[in-house]
């Protein structure tokens, strides 16, 4: 329309991979804060702290002790979410089977995986074999733990307005014998994209941002980074690989390279923004596991998202709260104005270019 | 199933007004906790700051100065997140109109209402009278720019820890000419349930609740409050009126007093569970208006919707990070749990106990 401004006019924008839509508010960013500030992202950490559980030759809360690991460690969550072997709840008290009263059994399980030994270790100051060790491990859980269970969640809550409660560089991986909520969203939008256009719906959009680049944040041979067009978070990306690959096990070992690269590259960017080591949850997803290993799965890609909370510094996030709880997600700058910045960031970390 | 104990194992719960599930993990509270604590919620708000622009008498950011009002107190927002006025986006830069790149326009206006003169004052220490005249000013809003719009989302955030970024106690509108994501949802669920089971599903929901008692949390005559049995927030509510009732401005005088009552009842419960004021995002959700004025909205059932983040006390949330936003939201007390206690609290509040 006449007089439309980009940076000026608000609009709502459809998230295909949700069947959802975001309100997009850029001029709220000329809006004054005095709402709560977040407490200094903790930069201080002790590399070896031996009351810290995650470290190596730790004693956990269990009493097991670590082994004195040099690369990665995964173990079994003391505090899991998800047990192997909980009861099925057909008998839930006074409830019985009303349509509005539905539950279903829930078994899974929850591992802890440490990127690296050292607490004061983040994955952009890792080098990129250590990298590639993270992304071998993760695709070893998903081939293991995929075996049995039809999702195998890998997540990584970073920093203290994450929920992390451990500075210790480490993710997460949840499996569970259902499909996640998110899982089954996309693999409904995929699949119908794909009846629709005869192209996996991410495949088809990462080569549209390829070539339009106004999102684009980095990219390598096999990989890229973009602010999606209905990204929520005022950061969020999105990483996509170029090939039609739907899991992680199906990396080949130059992809898994390009990815550390990448990964790296992304994770350093988020971290000059503010100088600050960026907090965010972010997780992998791709083609279902367990009993879903025989079915075409062709409209999966295989991507990981980052959900970071900051939005004008290191000490103020963006609430995601009654309007966006209520009704609708809000952002308050443009895609195209969060990935610019991104984009004309440093690759070289800040605190390896200040010593 | 044998040995399902409720209190101790992890199940699946379905919110049939959502289309989706929660992770139920009861055994999750045995968790120590070592990660962020919150701020002390701030409880020595000035009664009176001339440089608050919520107080009577204020100057606000664009000049304009309060007036000295007595009651509610409504005005637009100075940074509004929907302008009225605002161009349709039909040429986005370089985007086309491709299935992947979809926006549309965003037109509304938001609004800020001040509950009450003193920025020390909260709902639940507010005089039966006093939200009395908050519920009919709801109302009032809701008809005027319902006239119009499609949808007018009534929210509260309550508390710094819901972004909320004045003490003062407020809740804000936001009118849109599209229906939010939440609205659309709630609007083909509640459809859907009534056309395969010929009853509104939130109406024969608080039937069947009123008789089970388990999630009950408060009720009267009218109303009933209860921690519904697919609840996300540890001490999520929601509140329901007894009568086929679609929107606010249908409530009668008698039904107006007496939310009031139940409100006042609800909140109080909330401030003496940690003996804070208590923060939480709430808002209001009924039939949509505008354009749909004319349509059958009998599916509908007007409620409130109370998110609280708090989890094990005043200074420990509830995060709602990796997992939950990469695959499914996840609960550490069940939803009976929680209404007992929330139950056993007493109907006075803790501050007026105590002079
Ligand atoms: O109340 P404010 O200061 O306008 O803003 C608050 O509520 C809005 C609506 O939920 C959110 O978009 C903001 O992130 C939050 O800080
Ligand atoms: O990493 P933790 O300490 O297990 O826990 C964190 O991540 C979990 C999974 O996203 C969330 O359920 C918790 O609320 C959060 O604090």
């Amino acid at each position: 329309g006449a007089g439309f401004v980009l940076r000026e006019h608000q609009h709502i924008r459809y998230n295909p991979l949700r069947d959802d839509w975001v309100l997009v508010s850029a001029h709220r960013m000329k809006r004054p804060w005095q709402g709560q500030g977040e407490k200094p992202v903790q930069e201080d950490v002790p590399r070896y702290d031996p009351s810290n559980p995650l470290c190596p030759g730790a004693t956990r809360a269990n009493g097991k002790v670590n082994p004195e690991y040099e690369s990665t460690f995964v173990f079994d969550n003391d505090f899991p979410a998800l047990e192997p072997d909980a009861p099925e709840p057909s008998c839930l008290p006074g409830v019985g089977d009303h349509p509005l009263f539905r539950s279903a059994s829930a078994q899974g399980v929850c591992k802890v995986m440490c990127f690296h030994p050292w607490s004061d270790m983040t994955l952009p100051l890792m080098a990129l074999p250590e990298i590639r060790a993270v992304i071998d491990k993760w695709a070893e859980l998903a081939v293991e733990l995929g075996a049995t269970y039809p999702w195998v969640q890998i997540f990584e809550n970073k920093g203290a307005m994450m929920g992390c409660s451990n500075p210790h560089p480490h993710c997460q991986v949840w499996a569970s014998n259902f499909l996640p909520n998110e899982a089954r969203l996309e693999d409904r939008t995929q699949r119908e994209h794909l009846q629709a256009r005869g192209q996996p719906l991410l495949l088809e959009y990462g080569r549209l941002e390829a070539q339009r680049k106004e999102r684009l944040v980095v990219e390598n041979t096999d990989w890229l980074v973009v602010v999606p067009y209905w990204a929520v978070w005022p950061f969020q990306t999105l990483l996509l690989p170029r090939r039609h690959v739907t899991q992680l096990q199906d990396l080949s070992a130059d992809e898994r390279d390009s990815l550390a690269s990448i990964m790296k590259r992304l994770l350093t960017k988020y971290d000059n923004l503010f100088e600050v080591s960026f907090p965010y949850s972010m997780g992998w997803h791709g083609a279902p596991t367990g009993s879903h290993l025989g079915e075409d799965c062709g409209h999966w890609l295989l991507h990981a998202h980052y959900y970071p909370p900051l939005l004008r510094s290191a000490s103020v996030r963006k609430f995601m709260v009654g309007y966006e709880m209520l009704a609708q997600a809000q952002r308050d700058l443009t895609p195209e104005q969060a990935a610019q910045r991104l984009r004309s960031l440093p690759e070289e970390h800040y605190r390896t270019r200040a010593q």
